[in-house]
């Protein structure tokens, strides 16, 4: 740890455009460089300076008042950690992606200013106060609830994961994605607060012997619809109206969402309306023509739902630079819709060689995980990878292994190891490795 | 948990003047009822109510596109969800508190838009490339970090509350303030990330015989100053740049404070500039005038920093109304600056009788922990009380027990059992009890 003081990795640049990102930028290590020799002329008669210009402008005046700015948001020089659009990936702004920031992000709880979207039909504006939560099919007593009828419902707050179940689909052939915001970024982790699904059904006197699925539909203008089995149901689904100590954000189901944890994101159905108990699956448009694998026989895999055990390296990745050789932290998420996550290899040879990383405390079940590992580039060509393991024992595959069960032509559940590409100059490369 | 259709506790109004708190709203509660019979006739014919009249209009129109909005931000409907001012608390508001809105929020992590502020001349707009970190005193190799120096070192995440010293300051005598986000809204809890103080130290090659102390110093124009124990920098203090995913709120330090977990909130120095090594407590202002406890022989306490075991009910909290008799979940928070929270017991009798509370997984060390218990109100007047006990033994004292040894004047280190008194009308006030 001798020298620490050269310019750190560069963050991704500010514009959206992917063929923009592949220009790497050198501005925030120019800038601090300039900075650094203006500002001192050596470390050791910094501390005996007292001359006012060089004493900063924030230190010699008064600052803002409190709450000034109402509810609070990030310093402007961070405009630049935002949710993008990958641009032509789909025709509908309304029915479409935004991606998480996950290069620029820390720990395991993601920012809900930036938490990824996914809209059928937009985001609807949807007045809490109109808002009601119908429960009914197999049911004794079918239920039609206001927010304030859930809020009064025994609560629970636990920290999940959602990811659609489309993260990663461009990699499925050979369309390599420039950043990690765009291989992974469907996917954002949360403190979420809510009934269990259990307590409702419970309320509602469901049918325990006919009752085996539940229709979750959301209240927008596609209104979704999800199958749910009952095993899922009564295990750890919530209906949630908080996230991240707040209510829900409008673009995550404000007031009201399912939340299936380690299921993809689809069948956490947002703007929740409507509950159904039946005794087999609904088999609507969203779970026969779309969420659906394809595979190589020409056959369709439907109700595929967990999401299997991954990870990926957020740092460096794709459309980051190096600057320098030396020590670098490699650090990125894992995660498994089965359970916790046991274990995070890192490899910085493509994956000949592997060294197990340091996972942040406390592992959570069906959470994010953070893996930090310390790394000493030599300046030489890298191909870093990531590859984690689940408590059930699951191991996240190569690409090549994925696509020898599942072909090429899917678009979901693609769990595969992520390879970064480290060029002699520093600049990361996102790579399909042979 | 039956008969859940009377609405819920109803929410602190939006009014932030201390006065109009009192004068309690049943708006959400009227709304609720008129939109209920409005919008159904009756629940069992709803479900084949397919009338477009009877469809809400964010179901029948086209929602926004995705990333419209920039940084996403919660509902209009959530604007009361707010940090505030106590209105004459300070005289002015650069050198004043806001506080964090307990009685609206859920589970543990507290959204970084409404963490509670604190400052003492002002909050500084700072610049990270011109920001610097000095460190230097009795080490080996002084040293001047930029921004992309600090965040190059290895990086832990944690889980930890924030709390000023000073929070429950105006209970020590008989002012009872209304609501709890002004008894105990300087408290809030974040996933921080950053490098721990003792790998900066080890960098710098700090002298580990003379080394006793640490002095850290703010780059505001309060240049706020603290002591840290030697044993407390090398055990869990970090240097943060990171706050629940993202960067630090300017209101919060941006770009870079210090952490001194389970510590009152001064130690922990936003907008960090420098850390000096020494070999004794500096006894600056901040240490020496203010944050020390007048005990009732009339000295003063210095240096008392750790907060102490304390609990609150955060719902039902002051200001709020119980609307009927029956079921609620009684909820809050706990927490203590020396571990993890072991147990939280609730009275609803005034502390005659106790039941123990179930706690929010996992229990987190110097982080807040959810509790929550039900209760069945029978409509007869209540006082609701939580009292919390430590993994160290430590029990969350009464306001008598704490003014038998501390007196009456007092600001800092209250952390008096709280008690919510609930009249027959469901009117919730905050009374000290005899």
């Amino acid at each position: 740890m001798k020298g620490v003081n050269a310019a750190r990795v560069i963050a991704a640049p500010e514009d959206h455009l992917p063929e923009a990102l592949l220009r790497l930028q050198r501005r925030n290590f120019l800038r601090g460089s300039v900075a650094a020799s203006a500002l001192v002329a050596s470390t050791g008669a910094a501390a005996q300076t007292t001359s006012a210009a060089l004493v900063p402008p924030w230190t010699r005046s008064l600052g803002a008042p409190v709450v000034t700015t109402g509810y609070g948001m990030p310093s402007k020089h961070e405009a630049n950690v935002q949710r993008r659009q990958s641009p032509g990936l789909t025709p509908q702004p309304q029915a479409s992606i935004s991606f998480t920031p996950l290069q620029n992000l820390f720990g395991i709880i993601t920012p809900s200013g930036v938490h990824f979207e996914r809209h059928h039909s937009g985001m609807p504006e949807v007045d809490p106060q109109q808002h009601r939560l119908m429960i009914h099919g197999l049911v004794k007593r079918p239920l039609m609830l206001t927010m304030d009828d859930v809020m009064r419902f025994p609560s629970v707050s636990r920290i999940h994961f959602i990811e659609c179940g489309a993260n990663g689909g461009m990699e499925w052939a050979n369309v390599a994605v420039p950043t990690v915001q765009y291989t992974h970024g469907m996917i954002a982790c949360s403190e979420f607060t809510g009934v269990l699904l259990s307590t409702l059904l419970d309320e509602a006197g469901f049918d325990r012997a006919k009752g085996k699925f539940v229709l979750a539909e959301g209240a927008d203008g596609s209104a979704l619809t999800r199958t749910i089995p009952m095993e899922f149901a009564l295990a750890d689904v919530m209906v949630v109206y908080g996230q991240n100590g707040e209510m829900l954000r409008p673009e995550n189901g404000y007031p009201l969402r399912l939340l299936v944890p380690g299921v993809q994101g689809v069948s956490s159905v947002k703007w929740l309306r409507r509950l159904e108990v039946g005794d087999k699956p609904w088999n609507t448009r969203e779970e026969s023509l779309h969420y659906i694998d394809l595979l190589p026989d020409g056959m369709h895999r439907q109700y595929s739902g967990v999401q299997e055990v991954k990870s990926v390296i957020t740092m460096p990745s794709g459309g980051q630079r190096l600057v320098g050789k030396g020590y670098f932290e490699i650090t990125g998420l894992a995660w498994s819709g089965r359970g916790r996550v046991k274990r995070v290899d890192v490899s910085v040879d493509g994956g000949r060689n592997w060294q197990t990383a340091r996972l942040q405390e406390p592992v959570l079940t069906k959470a994010l995980s953070r893996f930090r590992i310390d790394w000493n580039w030599d300046g030489a060509p890298a191909l870093l990878q990531s590859r984690a393991v689940d408590e059930t024992g699951h191991v996240q595959p190569n690409i090549h292994q994925l696509r020898a069960v599942r072909g090429v032509r899917s678009i979901y559940h693609n769990n595969a190891v992520q390879t970064w590409r480290v060029q002699p100059d520093g600049e990361v490369w996102n790579v399909q490795v042979a």
